[in-house]
């Protein structure tokens, strides 16, 4: 079965290892055999870098550099630009009227991202309804697959609860309702443990990292507090070296070995970290040389981000029409 | 000094003389001198209807045919439809990233809507944040002018928040400061002397009103409840008939007479009442006629609004270039 795939990433800063490992790598595999577009979602970045846009602008072409990076290729997967596409910004105009502000407060994942930020009192209004603006999004393109990670569910539902809204007041199914594709893999942490990645606080390892950048990261990498001696036992929940191994080596049974080793005491962190850097070395390594080629011709990344904005242009802007002849307002056609 | 003025209705219903004697007169006035746009607020319609957009859909020619038959001249009076016109939304998404949700909760213009309205505990989105878009259809016309009723004030505040927020950014006077036009006219009360006009209520009456329901209107119109007897001493204030007498008949003179008359004792509802009808029939005759050629002729209509339209799509993406320019976005460009 083939489906139409949307994903997106927030154009804020440079792609690292948890995007890699969390979509990234699904995305190469889906793009041979479903139709998938992936949207760069610069408006959404200003949701909450609305007085530091250069954070978006400025990050824009980083992404479409990670993207080909990592092999997902424009020729299979159309890249697009959110802000280059108004029938978004139309969409989520007409979606608003039919959303209620305490269906957005119920929100759980608005409410716990709320909660990780520090707006204080002044939430953009932008960040609050960025759920209908997402429901914009999937809806454009048609999509009836969205790959998700679990504290995503609830934007999916609240998109679904749109779409019925929508084709009822159409009176036929206009809009497709979606369903999550959860990643099987764990959210990948940061570092130095904490839940949260991030580039400020210096917790994440990019694509672009340069080898002592990873050596780096690696050393300070969060183990096992309690394993001070080679020989005392060691534990390996919540020892990111070892989650890392887990996501990364492509040796399961020499992984499996070592936690086995580590568990029982006789195996020092800095073997087993020396055993991660090398792997992702490797991994990283062919990335960063094909994204530093990638990002020296700007002019090449813009065009191909412009030819799938172009693109996506006709696709969502169909759409918009459906949705404007619910509501009878396409009186110039 | 010529100013660049915006005003609109949303299309929810047939306009009526409310509409005329507080802002339709005024447009009248002021499209010799000044370079006026209308917008017909369909989306902003839409707020409070999103159930029910025939309510919106179906009354956007009505809308049209009021203008013109009251007198707004499309050579001089750009009138444009505000679905028509992709930079509107573009912009809100912007602007809405600087505005805070507790901004717009503080906003009295649509606390009091809020309170008024029976939403209960759903609130549309879209009718919460209207004063974001708002600001995005006064700024995208670089209105400096914008005529209002004294309850619109905060409006306008908000709308330059908005200006200095996105001048600041911009590091420059990308957008225009408005200042409202306060109608000197009071509110015209409903015929039946309760605040609000509601074409539900049956207490307006419209440009379009026939003889008949012109009348009746006048008929059940509120005077004064304690003035049983043609020689009790009659009250004024509150007395619909003479709000009316004041803003529609042309003899100040008798209508003062008539007051003086009214509150000494010995002047009949019935009187009054005959004379401010024969005024109203002869305000509205020459409307009604107008707009009864006009309405039939929807094709014509329709083709000055969307020439309107067009004209405005090219002017609004030019202040949607600005602001994307200000937040770093024209990638294609």
């Amino acid at each position: 079965m083939s489906y139409t795939i949307l994903t997106g990433d927030r154009a804020t800063g440079l792609l690292h290892l948890g995007h890699y490992i969390g979509s990234l790598k699904l995305r190469v595999a889906l793009q041979d055999d479903h139709q998938q577009s992936i949207l760069i979602a610069d408006l959404q970045g200003l949701t909450d870098n609305g007085h530091d846009p250069e954070k978006v602008s400025g990050n824009i072409l980083n992404v479409m550099a990670d993207y080909l990076a990592v092999g997902i290729d424009p020729a299979k997967t159309n890249i697009c630009l959110q802000s280059g596409l108004p029938a978004l910004s139309e969409l989520t105009m007409y979606y608003a009227n039919i959303v209620s502000i305490s269906r957005l407060e119920r929100n759980p994942t608005v409410k716990a991202e709320i909660a990780n930020k520090s707006f204080g009192n002044s939430i953009p209004a932008g960040f609050f309804t960025y759920p209908i603006s997402q429901a914009a999004d999937i809806t454009a393109f048609r999509a009836d697959c969205v790959p998700v990670g679990d504290d995503q569910i609830p934007m999916i539902e609240q998109t679904n609860e749109i779409v019925r809204k929508i084709n009822k007041i159409a009176g036929s199914d206009i809009l497709v309702e979606c369903e999550p594709l959860l990643s099987k893999v764990t959210r990948l942490p940061s570092v130095d443990g904490k839940a949260k990645m991030s580039k400020s606080l210096g917790n994440t390892i990019t694509l672009s990292a340069d080898e002592k950048e990873i050596t780096a990261a690696v050393n300070k990498m969060y183990t096992d507090p309690n394993h001070l001696k080679v020989t005392d036992p060691g534990q390996i929940e919540g020892n990111v070296v070892f989650t890392y191994l887990d996501a990364f080596h492509p040796d399961e049974d020499l992984v499996q070995e070592l936690k086995l080793h580590y568990i029982k005491g006789g195996l020092g962190d800095g073997k087993v970290k020396n055993i991660l850097e090398e792997c992702l070395q490797e991994t990283l390594r062919p990335i960063r040389e094909k994204r530093r080629k990638l990002i020296n011709d700007k002019g090449m990344l813009l065009e191909i981000l412009k030819h799938g904005t172009e693109k996506a242009v006709v696709e969502t802007n169909k759409v918009l029409y459906d949705v404007k002849q619910a509501f009878g307002l396409n009186l110039f056609i």
